[in-house]
């Protein structure tokens, strides 16, 4: 993601065109064309050039705001052929690794970037991302949204069957958002330092049953497992009330990091 | 934060017993001296030279496992006089910030640290946060905290009242925890950059109506306030099922991005 | 509503024709007409003289079972012009008003009727509900609702403002969902029993403020406020999880009770 | 449950001793006799022949409220050795199961009572509730609970095996709250009516998997499992906010409804 040392949107700079009420769109500011909604449309020519954070009239009158696209607004604007994973579940997720600046990341699967795109976000300059999918539509999907995010430079994107092996060793997290978490940690116990956390994501009450009795059979401590909701507010004095509808259940997300398999004498 | 680079625990390096459950302790391994527990005590020469992640048998014949501690068990450790802020809280902060290795963050009130020490974690090595807090007690114990993470080359502490007005320009993101923070949002406007982000925490729904009001007021865009509520589980086959008690609330979360004054003509 | 006592099915009994998985039509049983769906049609002679609980195949041959619509299915099914109130919110109004068989409950507003109808359950046969409402089209909306589930003969719809005063005496439970319920509470300390109960229903906070500082100045007692949050669960061995949307606010529900005014000497 | 028609507290009369904040206590009004607690005692004498909800000044000069106990009191005061259930439960199953005065009820296992406490509320005069248990303590704590009440009439206690099968027939619910529910599905498709309910409540998720699959392979219909939270919300102007700690989890509620084994032709 490129930092916000450049404030004056470039010719084919990604923008976040937001209306309020947190309705926008990611958009890329091609020189000489246009971006049509239901309320008008914007000339990119009339926005190139200008800081961003500067407000745009649209052809029917409407404000929207060029906004540079921040982390979450990548995020949810990540193709949406899979499940998606929120950027509750995502911030939840970096959390539970323990990862920051410089880690070492392996990712599986890949899907169409989403966490890819986070963890990739806070490793950089000097981390990296190893990042295991199966499906090849998908990674293709997946490196666009990072390039998207100017963020392709910190991962390695790989079309390898993650239960069948890893190849990195010392990594710093193993993140898992796939069917059968189970069936992978064995090899992120070796893949993993000492010490080092495993995060799994799972939608169904199964799913995490079988990774955490995987993670007690394969030396790992202090298994947790989460939910985490969120609820919106609709903030208006006299009118303050949570909204009426939310989403119930994403997935589950589990914990746990590797110990050394022998113990010492005291 | 130390890296994961070193994986020998040194003499005086900050180590995580844990014993399982997610009980454990935070302590440092000082040379010839014992921690004591309920399960019996610990000698650090026992655990001095080994590699984190070693597990340990205590006197009584507990095993317990010598962790290097991570990002959420220095947040969790922080001295607990002030109301806390959680893990699920300071994550959806940092997601909602946007910010990243390199960011320029001001945040207030500095409390025992808890926010400072992620917000140092992620920016960290060229960025910096710049933390205002007008109680001096508060400041030593948040100094105390960020030294035993090893980030305190990333924090400038500042004694000073941040509702008078913030020093710094240019910064990338505005995190609040304070009892007024509606009073520091017009000096947010003119320390950020255009286009960055408040993100505000206030426990009761008054303070999120008066900072939203504010908000509103100060041309900031895309004002949204969350909570966010994370449950527990406890997995195990036959009896999986969540846990019974859990945090009602600890705080709204309140974001906001700033808007350029002047409107565009089309 | 009518007890199980019968269990066949009459001509113009009402229906609820259920394809499973909670999808169901409340229809009446009209002799000589038909059901239409995308399922196909069930024929009402087919199943006027069976028992409640029959399945019947449709022209489609779909398996539809005639049920017998019970207490919630007439809540759900109460005309959608107005905010709904949900199954779960009524519920716990019934448990914390303490109304049961021979209440006499006074209701505001009667909107459509669904909360007249599980008070109306309630009571009977003894008991009785007053239920003000001040726009005539919804009472004939209730008044429908109500007859549909056999309960008309123990409401009594009155078309008054209940914001001018209360009519009744010795009343159980002063019931409230209307936009204003402070100004009903002094009225309501009138006509409640003494130790009797007040449970208001509120979609906002401010409402709830005002409502509970009403209740304080005129001299009720235990004053509480809760919100009630229902998730369904998806049960599939090997696929069980939560349901992926829910109703994320209805309303707060509030509640007390009348005290004396003077107190006694010890 | 006497109804609120006597108010006039009498002689070894159940009285709710509320000092506010929902902090009470169940006690009989023996006459000559003092309740003591920390803020103070109130003698009984003082209080007979009074009114309810009569406030009354302790020896220490605490003002106590006289309340008649209502539904959720008895509920919530029942001797608490064993898993409690709550209002929110009960009321929610009450609502699932479709019953109301003059119905017939098998409930298994009695426990210490609450959830009878609750059934025999809503279905007298002319309802029965027969609630089978197997624990003889249990039943005599049950016992006096129902008594305390002034609803043992309405409730059969029966010191049975309900796995072993269900005396009653033409029930109009089956309500479960023990170990192995699945094991009486079979059971409660024979004692039900036609179209009536059987409502389980589990503590795990297993065990809503096992009773789902059961109901599903005995010719039930509509099963739909969901879990209900309460969260308390602290009502003061200016400070507005939910509680701090919640109960995250008491138990899933599993509804379904029995049909005709053999299905009509069209």
């Amino acid at each position: 993601m490129k930092e916000l040392t450049t404030d004056r949107i470039g010719p084919d700079d990604y923008v976040l065109l937001s209306i309020g009420q947190r309705k926008s769109y990611l958009v890329r500011a091609e020189p000489g064309k246009s971006f049509h909604t239901h309320k008008g449309y914007v000339k990119f020519d009339d926005i190139i050039g200008k800081e961003f954070g500067t407000p745009v009239m649209s052809s029917l009158r409407f404000e929207f705001v060029a906004l540079k696209p921040l982390l979450r607004d990548y995020i949810m604007k990540c193709a949406r052929q899979t499940q998606i994973m929120y950027p509750k579940d995502i911030s939840l997720i970096v959390m539970f690794s323990g990862i920051g600046p410089g880690s070492r990341v392996v990712e599986a699967g890949t899907g169409t970037g989403a966490m890819t795109t986070a963890l990739a976000h806070f490793v950089r300059p000097e981390g990296k991302i190893y990042s295991y999918e199966i499906r090849e539509e998908f990674q293709r999907m997946a490196e666009r949204n990072l390039k998207k995010a100017g963020l392709a430079d910190f991962v390695e994107l790989k079309n390898k069957d993650i239960t069948l092996g890893i190849d990195e060793r010392d990594i710093d997290s193993v993140i898992l958002d796939l069917a059968v978490p189970w069936l992978v940690v064995p090899h992120a116990y070796i893949a993993l330092r000492t010490g080092a956390t495993v995060v799994s994501f799972s939608p169904t009450i199964d799913q995490v049953v079988r990774t955490v009795e995987a993670l007690r059979e394969n030396s790992f401590t202090d298994a947790e497992t989460v939910e985490c909701l969120m609820r919106g507010m609709q903030i208006e004095r006299g009118k303050t009330r949570p909204q009426t509808l939310m989403t119930a259940h994403s997935g589950y997300i589990t914990t746990a990091r590797k110990v050394l398999r022998e113990s010492l004498p005291t």
